[in-house]
């Protein structure tokens, strides 16, 4: 029997568009979420809630839900001045910040009459949100609720209050903070958050880190806790292996063969100052500084996809990561070679390539709710490659047992690292990488959607039970 | 009976000098908790360990122990490179940013070679307290060891190594921050932090707050931790009674009376960032704003101690306090009128002055261990003035349930505090000022020392038997 289901995420698994001869199209939609999510469309009957992005989404929301490929779609389309507030501002300029530990409290966050404003913003979007799951739950009352991420804190209780039986839970994919930094906001902000998210029925983590921590901060507020659970999410090892040997990708490695010094350590990041690019040239020049002998035969490749640029703090985390890779090319580059290739540019088969190609894939994320990169490079890559892992990455828990683990803040530690993965004994790299790619492949995408339902399952009782 | 105590903080009650004459002549240390500790010596047999400041320090560390008014004094001369990394770089550069959550973990803390050496500057020179430590148990191995706050926290274990029956005791006058912010230094260095502290018989804290949070970071490290213990400092309020009377004050407090405004806010720091003297500007700028009556008849008096102006981050630091005062001066001010007076200058009569004057006392510290301006301006008050007090001082948990509580980060709420506190009914007014006012005069630095040494009392059987 097919669940009814509503999932609800900012951005939606397509974006509709106009065609030169002025016909609709379905594009997929950017971010990852929403691939990740896609899944669950497969098995069960799914109406799924979004943002209208684009205008043809905006006209999409007026003629109300769209047949997709085996799911409804419903968009909302924000007031653009409450979108701004609601995504540009709480979102990802206060939130994201807040989650991953970002803000130096002595100058930031400023929360004068422009915050303020902006969580009310915030605050319409998610009741947006809410009257959207609402109003398709008085048509399907049987229905499950599915809501993903940061933006939507609030709609859960919106809807509660709407719906008191709702099936509800809520998956969180980036890391949650302990409760002395979740205080930096208002404290009536700090509260409606927790009101928020406690209002489901069940709420997830990627990491036991994560869900510890929300269950210290709920305490902190005062707020008691819904039921809680962890699921790593995984990747998709099938579809990533049709990826890796189709043309796109053999055309971008071989560019990378012919150029790649004989040792090669590859990061593959967006440019957003939680992914720690700065640090990790600085770790590669110190690793190059006490290592001489590695000169001319060891490159960095770093792959990165230029991130939310229109915003100043962004702007100027990718001009210092340009500015320190050419730090260290001028200071130990030599005719022949360059240490860093930096490469700024949106172009996800040369990312593939350059994970069939490393020795080394660094990924040392100041913190990361899980961090996805660390179990495609596995996947794709074909030279018993070892992984330098920031502790602070949800992955870290799953494969940090194969990964050599390293402080994303100590570049000694990091420059440690890099030398002891480009030194090991080949029969030990193998071992490692083959058992990090065995444990992605036997955790795929299918065993997190499955996890999903299964605790949606498992709570919703305790609360539609009269 | 009097108790032999060995003391043990980085500076000493008294630093010497040659007066013009050639004569050596003892001055009254620095910084505020040797005078707190001071009351120690009365009633107890005290050597009291430290580092040596002055040249003519070194030349009482290199004569052995020096008998005080009533103690013995051994100072440590430490090797003027080792003493920058320990101070300097460690203690103050590092642990006082972590131990405020000052680090926007973006591009702070950069934890390279200059770290790494740095902290073997920081183990050095606690051994070197050690050594003065096991040296004085030696001779009298019945004493008591009380050491204090950041600048010691790898002493006791080393301490305990050489003389496993001592009675240790520590007491920290800053916050405790929470594990994943501890977890920020390289790994090692967290866990000798906690070791080292663990090595204590008993830890003490100014704030529940504080306390709870050791506890947790001890978890984190998989530390066992030592008894714990929460004594908040207190002031002498006699001494304070006699300084508020002085000629000193007197003066100073005419110049204040002759140009101060109807109402009158004030503030008293250190330059310091965990100070939030910055949004403290900014909060009175929106006060401003939002109240276009206050024009003409209120002004901020802040007095600022200016601290390590030879450090770049405190000098920027200072220059953006000026800054902002100018900026708000310049929105708001009009001939006759100028909102923000700032004084940066260190001037303690002028502060008990001011501490006369205020109609409204602003506390807005980002992070504070305790906070004294607290304690001390409420004592002074000659106008029932309101206290506005940041919920992460730890005389929050004390005094805040007569002061006006806000959130560092929030300018609206500390603006609102500010109006409520300016237009509060007389009586509200002075019910509150004389609740804190007798808690502080109830609550004194004798009770505190009191607590410590009975705390050494309670707990230091468990380790000392066999």
């Amino acid at each position: 029997m097919r669940r009814k289901l509503i999932v609800v995420s900012n951005r939606g698994p397509v974006t509709f568009s106009r065609d030169s001869d002025g016909r609709r199209v379905a594009g997929r939609g950017g971010g990852g979420l929403a691939g990740a999510l896609r899944g669950l469309t497969e098995e069960n009957d799914v109406v799924w809630i979004a943002s209208a992005m684009s205008d043809e989404d905006r006209e999409v929301a007026r003629e109300g839900a769209s047949v997709c490929e085996g799911y409804e779609l419903r968009l909302i389309a924000h007031d653009a001045g409450v979108y701004e507030q609601y995504y540009g501002e709480i979102s990802n300029g206060a939130l994201w910040f807040l989650q991953h530990y970002l803000w130096g409290l002595a100058s930031e966050p400023d929360l004068g009459p422009a915050f303020h404003a902006a969580w009310q913003g915030y605050v319409a979007a998610n009741r947006a949100f809410a009257d959207a799951v609402a109003g398709e739950l008085e048509r399907m009352p049987e229905a499950d609720v599915s809501f993903h991420d940061y933006h939507l804190y609030l709609a859960p209780r919106f809807v509660r209050e709407r719906c008191p039986r709702a099936s509800l839970s809520h998956f969180l994919h980036i890391p949650w903070v302990q409760p002395d930094y979740w205080r930096v906001l208002p404290t009536a902000v700090g509260r409606a958050i927790h009101e928020g998210l406690a209002a489901n029925d069940t709420v997830g983590f990627h990491s036991e880190r994560w869900r510890r921590s929300f269950l210290e901060s709920c305490e902190a507020f005062g707020v008691e806790s819904p039921a809680t659970f962890v699921a790593p999410i995984g990747i998709d090892a099938d579809e990533f292996d049709v990826l890796a040997e189709s043309e796109a990708v053999a055309a971008e490695e071989a560019h990378i063969v012919a150029r790649r010094p004989e040792l090669l350590v590859v990061r593959v990041d967006r440019t957003d100052p939680s992914k720690n690019i700065v640090r990790g040239f600085r770790a590669f020049a110190l690793l190059l500084e006490r290592h001489p002998e590695l000169a001319g035969r060891v490159g960095m490749l770093a792959l990165l996809d230029p991130s939310r640029q229109h915003v100043s703090v962004y702007a100027e985390y990718r001009a210092a990561v340009e500015r320190e890779a050419r730090v260290v090319n001028e200071r130990f580059g030599r005719p022949g070679w360059e240490p860093v290739d930096l490469e700024v540019a949106d172009n996800f088969p040369q990312a593939v390539a350059a994970y069939k190609q490393y020795d080394v894939l660094l990924v040392n994320a100041v913190y990361d709710g899980m961090n996805l990169v660390a179990k495609e490079g596995p996947i794709a890559n074909r030279r018993d490659g070892v992984l330098v892992l920031s502790e602070n990455a949800g992955a870290f828990d799953e494969l940090g047992e194969w990964a050599l683990g390293v402080n994303p803040f100590d570049l000694e530690e990091q420059a440690e690292a890099l030398h002891e993965a480009l030194t090991m004994p080949a029969a030990e790299r193998r071992r490692r990488a083959e058992a990090i790619a065995g444990w992605v492949r036997g955790h795929g995408i299918d065993e997190w959607t499955a996890t999903l339902l299964a605790e949606l399952d498992r709570h919703t009782s305790t609360i539609t039970s009269p």
